[in-house]
Order: C-alpha cells, then structure tokens, then sequence
C-alpha cells in the first residue's frame, strides 16, 4: 500500500521524505518501497542520509541497484559503497563502462571531471541536417538535457556544436558544417567546478563539452548537476562558517553529530583561552579600575565584527575573481579609510556611552581611542587573512573567522589594558 | 580599439570586467565602449555596479537601451531606472508589452512572478507533430531555453507540454494530444521562488509554465534565472552573517559603504553593551578573584559558538522543510542530549585548563560548571530563535547569530560570576 502511494512520486521527492524521517521509522520505509531501480532515490539523498541506507544493504543488493544506473551516476554513489560491493559492481560493468567510471573517480570533487556525464551524442560536419535528424528519430530518445550535439572530427576533436534549435528551424539540406556553432564553450577534465559553475551562469548554459589536454571529448556537463554543486558548495560554506565540519543527517545518533561538532568548538577553546591570557598579564590594572573588565569585552567583540564584514567581502570578491594585483591596493586603501571613519564614529558611541555609566572623562577618552585603534587592527586582519590565504593558494574561507577573532580579541583586550595602565591607572 | 576588441566579448564578460575596474576607470571603458543593444550589461552586472553605470546615462539613452530589451529584461532594471526614464520607456511599449512589465513589477523578489518571462511558444493538442515542425521552421528562432512547448486550450489553460525531443523522436503523423507530457511541473504566479528553485533542482527543470490561479499560462520560468535567484539569495545570506547590508561594489565610495556596514555594527554595539553590563552587577566579585576577568569571557565565548552550531543545522533544516511538528520534540531532545555531552566535555577541558593556569580547584570546577550550564543555555536559545521565528512566520535567519550572542554572553559572565559569589568568595 505504502509501495504503491510512494511509487507514483518522484525518486527527489521519496528522498526528501526519507531524511525528515527518524532513523527507524526511515528503515522501515525504505525496506518497503525499495525495487531494483531505485538507485535514483540513493543518488538523490543528502550524503550523511545515503549512509544510512546504504549501510543496511546487502552487496547483491547494491549491484542490482548499481545495474539500473548509469556510470556517472554510481560514481556519484561509490564513496558510501562497501569497497566489496564496488568489486561486484565493477566486474558487471563492461570495458567502456569502467573506463568511464574511473576516469570520473580519478578526479576530485572540485574537478570538472568529476561531475561529467557520458549522456552525449556526436556528429561528424559533412553530414546534412535530414539525415541527422534521421539518426535521432532512429536513436528515439535522447539522454536529458540533452540542448545540443556536439560536432567532432574523426580525432573525436570537438569542432562545434548543434542546438537542437538548429535542427529544427534550419534547412533540412544544409550541412552540419554550415549550420553548427563555432563559438562555444568547453571545459577541461581537470578545470575547476567553480570555474566551470560561474561559465554556466554567465553563459546560461544547459550542456557543453568536456575535453582532456589534447581538445578530445570526453564527457558532457549539465546545468543539474552544476546546481548541485551550487547547492552543496554554498551549503558547505554556510556550515563551516558556523563551525559545522559537514552536513548532518538530522536524526544521526548523537555521538556522531558530537564529532562533527567538537573539531571547531576544540579549535574554539584554544583560540579563546589564548586571547585570553593576555588579561591576566593585567590583573592589577583591572584591579585598580574594574569597569575595565566590562569595557574591554565590547571593544574586542567590536573589533570581531567589524573585521568580519571587511573579510567576508574580500572572501566573496576574491571568489569572483575581481581582485587582481592592479586593483588590491586601491582596495585596501578604501578599507582603510572606511575603518578610520567606523573606528572615529563607533569610538565616539562607545566613549559616550561609558561616560554616561561611568562618568569618567579619561576612561572613556582611552576607551573610546582603544575602539578605533582595535577597528584599524580588525580590518588590517579581515584583509590580510583572506589575500594572504588567497595568496598561499589556500581557501581564503576556511577558518578565517575564527583567526580573526582570536586576533581582534586579545588585541581590543591588550589595547583597552595597556592605554589604561598607561593614561589611566596611578596618576 | 577598446570598442572593437570588447564587442567581441559576451556580455556577462564585459559585465565581469566593468565589476573590477575602479570607479573612474570603469565610467571612461563604459562610456567607450555601450551602444544599442549593450542594455544586455546592465543586466549582468551586479546590482551595486549597475546603479554607478546608470547614474551616468542620460533618459534618452535609457530608453533606447530598452527598446533592444525583452519586458523581463527592463523589469529587471527597473529598481535602477529614475523615474522620469521609466515613463519614457513605458510610452514606448505597446499594450501586450506595458501589462507583461506590469505583471512582472507587481510581485515581490520572493515570488514566481518576478522572475519569469514570456518567451513561451505555445501549441494546440488538436495539431500533429508535423504541423508544429512546419510552425516552428516559419518562427526561424526559438527563444533560448526553450526546451519545450507549452500545449494550451482556448481558455489558455496548460494541458501539457511537448519537449522538443518528442518532436524529433516521435513520428509526425502523431497527434500532439498523444505524444505529449501531462505529468509536468507548473508554477502559479504567486508562489515562493525559493521552493521554485527546489523544484528546479529535484526534478532538474530547464523551463516550466507559470500559471495564474485559474490555470491560465501566464509566462515561464527558465533555470538561467533560477541559478541567478540562488546565487544572488546565498551570497545575501553569507553578507548577511557577517553583518553587511547588501552586496557593495568594492569601489563604492567609502561613506556609502559606511552606510552599508553601519546598521549591523550597531546593533552589535548594543548588544555588547547590553550583555556586559551584568558584569557591573559583581564587581565586588572580580575584585576578590580577578582571575574571573579572564576566564569569564571563554565561558562566554563557547557558548555562541555551540549556540550557533545548532541554529545553523536547525535554520538550514527549515529551509529545506526537512523539520515538521512530528519531528520538532526528536530534534529538540536530540540537541539536548548533545548539549548535555558537549558541556561535560569541554566543561572538564575547560575546568583542567584554568586548574592548570591557577591552581585552584574550586574556581576550576565552578568554571567547568557555568560551561556546562552555558552550553545547555546556548542551544536551547539556538533551538528557540530559528524555531521561534519560523513559526511566527519570520525569516529564521535574520539576526539569529547577533541575538543568540547577545544571550549566551550575557549569560555566560552572569552564570560564572553567580557561581564565583556563591561557592567561591569569601568561604
Ligand atoms: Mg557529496
Ligand atoms: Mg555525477
Ligand atoms: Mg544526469
Ligand atoms: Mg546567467
Ligand atoms: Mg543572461
Ligand atoms: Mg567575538
Ligand atoms: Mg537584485
Ligand atoms: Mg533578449
Ligand atoms: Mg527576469
Ligand atoms: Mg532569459
Ligand atoms: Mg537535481
Ligand atoms: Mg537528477
Ligand atoms: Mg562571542
């Protein structure tokens, strides 16, 4: 009954309905609705989901799924696959099959190749467009997305390509020569997703061409699967600035979400304690002026803030690509000044403030100086960390964040405490 | 010179280059180079970007860039067009043309209708496929995207969709009534572009039919705008996190990005001091064991940072629509149960480090304590503000990080300073 009511649904959606169930209750319907091809429904599960249901599967099982899949599709599959269920899968693919199939795990996740199907068909340019309209109607189905036929020559070089467009509105007499586009855009097996992400944006692409070093087709990338990719990076990206390692399965046992968790909140206490230490090296100065010790947190937490948009632009900038060495200085001069002023108009609110909670004049005169001063210091910080990173040829993302803030805090603790001890303390 | 070897770039290209030229340089290469039909720019560039190229161009100038656009294309420029230009443009417009920019206009960022088109070809069922080949030869071009027909009755009402594949694959003696699609996916006008966008991505959509709510085709969505509506909806929310505004062109002037930064720093200045004024309440406390002034601040600290791991996890579940009032209590204890873990761990980390440090058992173990307390407090508060939100039906999002901070700071010196006053002074 279940079967049947599940059967009519997309496999996107039975996938979705999969991870909002609990771990038992998402068994026990998976061992209800599963057939032999609902591979699909594994393809379309979040990662940390699909080991929850791989991890229930029999090897016989696994390769009567794989069986229904195409090879782009198990490569997709083969990280959660049981390395003996792999074995069997493999030996029941044929040459080419394998052929592809290594060639796709054969590059990283941030790799063009990677995400390459097998799903295109090419023509030679001396044919004219009748009898190419007639190989389609005898193929009788075309894989999906399928926008265009890629035109090579007898070195399987891509020479253009044919919108289906064409096909249909240019004279049936015409030649693929005459009718193919010349000036389109490829990729290469070892270009970067990202790269390859922002072409189909720019270009409004649906399908084009992946070729190795010597220009040979060897696969085709489609828009649904750079969405994805979109999906899974920003995803990523989001999380990991909240200092989540990876995506979790929302019901995944509480040992297993407390590993994802732990790595960054231990990166977290060490930062935090070292920030820190610098108080102590102060004890007396706090002693002497103990609103001191509720000032200080305000000028560092500023600090962090600020540091943060500055570097998150610089991160987004750079991930555009529209930083280069001529513009880098103009910009860092312009968050330079931004900070001189933030710093002067935040240092006077803050200054304002503890006058009217402490009324100090020369305590909110060095608090206020220490704001602006921690300011300058935080964006010097929020540019450094994301081109300096960028630079290494590192991601200028990761843990940029946390960086800063260890920084921004000992400094607004050690700037707060030193003017203090210095203006404040003893006269 | 310029002009020629730019005009041989794509638009998004030249879009690219304008984005990373400094303000002056960038107004002398956009005066060189735009002509007619370069309103295709305007529509790539950034929405920063685009308001510095405007500024510049004169009504008649505008007007002409229009002429050369599609209605969606000028709507999509009309935020950034001044008034005056806009009357100007519409007079040009016939009939058809003024209620299709209009029907665009009237829907918000957040809906379908903001972000369709009206390059849908239609076709009736009664016709046979060699019939629409034949219309479709006459047509000469297909609108980009197009990889379907729409199959509408006399009321206008969808009945279908022919891919184009069909029209190649099928014999064309067939009827369109029998080779076409009547499981297909259709949009109503008023519905929310992001599940649009989910919709794209699980059933991996190219175009699809917007309908009002009589059924009527209305226009259609193409997946180009769709990755355009997610990029630009992530990068806004990873600003967002960092507390900027909206997307600034790097070379903005520097006041206008002050203005662009300065609403979040305040905000985050108040709640600083909001959440360090308890610390005033127990100065007598700090006086008697200033070691406090230092360690407080961790305890402080790792509470924002695991509050956020859990209003991360739960914001993102929510915008996957993965959370449901049967699986809320699971997730809530599941949290709970981690928070628990997480606190006896890094409360003992914690506690060790500052025995380590000082040398004083009780402050130690009080120290661990208020972590552990603190920690349970932080994910409660990151369980309640998406959750709270979302059913108040608030963006979860916004402002999560900035109030849960304000919390567990405020909490986490008020928990140790309690705890310190009660079991550590004065014994
Ligand atoms: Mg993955
Ligand atoms: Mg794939
Ligand atoms: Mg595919
Ligand atoms: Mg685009
Ligand atoms: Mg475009
Ligand atoms: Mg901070
Ligand atoms: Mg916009
Ligand atoms: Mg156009
Ligand atoms: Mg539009
Ligand atoms: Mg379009
Ligand atoms: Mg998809
Ligand atoms: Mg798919
Ligand atoms: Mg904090």
């Amino acid at each position: 009954r279940l079967q049947e009511r599940l059967s009519d649904l997309h496999p996107a959606d039975i996938a979705f309905i999969l991870e909002s169930l609990p771990l038992d209750q998402r068994q026990t319907v998976w061992d209800a609705i599963k057939s032999d091809n609902d591979g699909q429904i594994l393809l379309e599960v979040s990662d940390a989901v699909r080991q929850t249901l791989i991890s229930g599967m029999e090897e016989e099982e696994l390769a009567t799924f794989a069986s229904h899949l195409d090879t782009d599709e198990i490569a997709d599959l083969a990280a959660d696959i049981p390395k003996r269920a792999m074995l069997k899968i493999l030996r029941s693919l044929n040459n080419q099959e394998r052929t592809h199939l290594n060639t796709i795990l054969s590059y990283g996740d941030d790799q063009v190749g990677a995400f390459m199907d097998f799903g295109m068909i090419t023509v030679r340019d001396d044919l004219n467009l009748w009898a190419i309209t007639n190989y389609i109607r005898k193929l009788g189905k075309l894989p999906s997305h399928t926008d265009k036929l890629f035109v090579v020559d007898q070195g399987n070089i891509v020479k253009g390509v044919l919108p289906l467009q064409r096909l249909l509105t240019h004279s049936p007499a015409q030649h693929v020569a005459e009718a193919m586009v010349t000036d389109f855009v490829q990729f290469h097996l070892d270009e970067y997703t990202a790269d390859a992400a922002r072409a189909f944006e720019r270009y409004d692409l649906i399908s084009a061409p992946v070729v190795d070093k010597q220009g040979q087709l060897q696969g085709r990338l489609c828009v649904d699967s750079i969405m994805d990719y979109i999906r899974e990076k920003t995803d990523e990206e989001m999380l990991i600035q909240a200092g989540v390692e990876e995506d979790e399965d929302l019901f995944s046992s509480v040992w297993k979400s407390a590993k994802n968790r732990w790595g960054w909140l231990l990166i977290n206490v060490a930062t935090a304690f070292a920030s820190t230490r610098i108080i102590d090296v102060f004890q007396d100065t706090i002693l002497q002026m103990v609103a001191l010790a509720s000032l200080m947190p305000i000028v560092a937490a500023m600090g962090g803030n600020t540091g943060n948009q500055t570097s998150m632009l610089i991160i987004r900038s750079l991930a555009l690509g529209q930083i280069n060495a001529v513009n880098v200085r103009r910009l860092i001069k312009k968050e330079l000044s931004l900070a001189l002023l933030n710093g002067l108009f935040i240092g006077l609110i803050i200054g304002l403030l503890s006058w009217v909670l402490y009324y100090n004049l020369a305590l909110s005169i060095v608090i206020g100086f220490a704001m602006l001063i921690n300011l300058l210091v935080a964006v010097l910080v929020g540019l450094s960390i994301p081109l300096g990173r960028y630079k290494l040829g590192k991601d200028p993302a990761v843990g940029a964040s946390i960086m800063l803030t260890a920084i921004t805090d000992s400094m607004g603790f050690f700037i707060v405490l030193l003017l203090a001890r210095m203006f404040l303390i003893g006269r």
